[in-house]
């Protein structure tokens, strides 16, 4: 029989892969300026402090590093955890209540193993990350979106699609959220917690840019404001020390992080123990927090000069202008579409991505979001000329 | 409501986490011999090597490390790839058909998201490898065992059961397998492939052991023998190289491929790419090949005091003579149950995993899987007498 006859899993049905992905291919052009990805600086990167820890630990520790290790996470790694999370996060986290993660991708593949049947309902932001979306229809999940404004998820649309939806997850980016780089209010916070108990609803609260603040006080976490254990947490160290080694965690009641676990166990047994020991080691020897604020300066400069550049738009009909993050989401004026305007934008030298992606239903064509931590401060003034340009053509 | 209130997936129902994997947790007593993993020697881990080169390619190509990549693969672990597969596997490997993994673990995941519905039946040999097992019924696959002989898999009964069962998928650990360390003969390789076509069935041919060979001749891959493109192959750096880094690959024609990259988009986004550079420079700088040469030099020699041992033990009725692979498969005497023995043998100091975790429906109670890659031979021969007291007592 021919291979091309083979029958894929219906969980394929009408998925084709990152949009966003295919979109970053046509980035490889030399001089493409990328207002497109979610990528760290390159200056963010810590290469030679990442090459003389991985050197270090590999020395001290090597043979338990390059040997198994329990799907639980290595000890050095869970020891650091307990009072970076206390610390940064606000929350209490204890022997079996964190788990190291292939990147923060992989707690929310477990979140759905543990979690999710084929139908079974999720609420998430309207619009939001999209990989976590494909990560979901994978799952067969029903997805349910609930819209958002300037202080994040609309709450009472919130409680009414629990009432009338049942789900088994709520999925919330708070802090800086991909791609509006809107930030849940204090008030809403609350309300999210209490919701999730109130209806016994577990609440993923992905909180990757958590400590990409520029401006304002940070709010509390929704897990430090949660009691009941339904709010879990998702930590990413993409954002702040490095994409490539591929570590987050999950942070859980013991009960629902140990089907998380024995679902890891199954998909790949364990993280690879260089990337948790080069992590830990980051954080316990006081560079985290120095590289942190220091990454933070650049990039509020660049956020700075994107704002500024937008407000000169003429086609651009409103933006949110966060106080973190990564990302600036917009519009274009009525009837403008900016799926149909990137290969303008790209043909001048400049991409982003059409906010459409984002939506669960899609629709919402004249939206775009914009990254600005790639590009240098003068890139960006000429990446908003050209799509000046590409916009007014 | 309570958090203990929460309801998982049925996709757990009836799994616990890895039988063997909590027997491991009792190995932590301080003198206890192990010969109940299937852990690489502490020798056999480069860790000076791999130290050295994970600083060098982090000096060398550190920005892209430890940047986000492409969920197809780091470049320069594709370029090493692509040859040794050719002259390791003898198969040829072009682009879009190698996809790194997340150890060779995740590989099982990816083949089970493309092709598993619940209740798609999987053929598996009887007994196998436990991980992949737990992957299978997370995705509520029926598991289809068929028996094996010296001669490995009979494939007479896999025709059968074929015709009976139209598996999407058959397992099959060709080389050394594991629990038993039997190696499938180079008629039934064919006869596989064969089948294979004939049926229109995937074949994953799982190899982590394949250049763990301490006598006889090399057999060719499954998947060299098959031009159908229905063979898929997993390969695994964690037996040569290092568990702990999570480095396997999956090789499959370009179609099936795609499916396993979207959903490993979804699952982990990419591998880490400092675990891929460290492979790929191990392969390219030539340190592979010399180094399975030194290690199967003492592996040869662990073995061969295994078989020894297990010649003189009265309570055994039968055991494997694997020419290489990490793992012998007895049996005690009629009537001895290797799961109830498992405590008197820990209490003596020695460790082992019942045979009856690796079949899929149980039984086989005398059975009982011997590894010896972790003991030195004298820590063997201390072990074998100990089993030997614990057995007669």
């Amino acid at each position: 029989m021919d291979i091309q006859n083979v029958q894929f899993a219906s969980r394929f049905n009408g998925l084709s892969g990152s949009a966003i992905r295919e979109i970053f291919k046509l980035l490889a052009r030399p001089g493409m300026l990328s207002f497109a990805g979610g990528n760290p600086a390159e200056d963010a990167l810590p290469d030679a402090e990442v090459a003389e820890i991985a050197r270090r630990v590999l020395t001290e520790d090597g043979k338990r590093i390059l040997q198994y290790g329990a799907t639980e996470g290595y000890p050095p790694f869970l020891e650091a955890m307990y009072p970076y999370v206390k610390e940064n996060f606000g929350f209490d986290a204890a022997p079996g209540t964190i788990l190291p993660t292939t990147g923060s991708t992989q707690a929310m593949n477990l979140l759905c193993a543990a979690l999710i049947e084929p139908g079974d309902a999720i609420i998430l932001e309207d619009p939001t990350f999209l990989g976590n979306m494909q990560c979901m229809k994978l799952y067969q999940a029903k997805l349910v979106p609930v819209g958002s404004d300037e202080d994040g998820m609309d709450v009472d649309e919130l409680e009414e699609k629990i009432k009338a939806y049942h789900p088994k997850l709520i999925y919330t980016i708070p802090t800086f959220q991909n791609p509006t780089g809107r930030t849940l209010s204090l008030e809403r916070r609350r309300r999210v917690a209490e919701l999730a108990e109130q209806y016994g609803v577990v609440v993923a609260e992905d909180d990757p840019y958590h400590d990409l603040r520029y401006a304002g006080e940070a709010l509390p976490t929704i897990k430090s404001l949660d009691q009941s254990g339904w709010v879990v947490f998702m930590g990413s160290f993409s954002k702040v020390i490095s994409p490539g080694l591929r570590v987050g965690f999950l942070a859980a009641e013991p009960g629902l992080l140990r089907k998380c676990v024995i679902a890891k166990q199954s998909f790949d047994l364990h993280t690879g123990l260089l990337n948790q020991a080069i992590c830990a080691a980051y954080i316990t020897e006081g560079l985290l927090q120095p590289h942190i604020e220091r990454i933070c300066v650049s990039y509020r400069r660049q956020l700075d000069t994107m704002l500024e550049g937008l407000s000169r738009l003429s086609a651009i009909e409103w933006y949110t202008k966060p106080q973190g993050g990564l990302f600036i989401f917009a519009s274009l004026k009525a009837g403008m579409d900016a799926l149909k305007l990137l290969p303008q934008a790209v043909d001048r030298g400049v991409a982003y991505v059409p906010g459409t992606h984002f939506y669960a239903e899609g629709g919402h064509e004249s939206t775009l979001r914009l990254n600005f931590s790639k590009c240098t401060p003068e890139e960006i003034r000429r990446g908003m000329e050209l799509l000046d340009l590409a916009f007014r053509a």
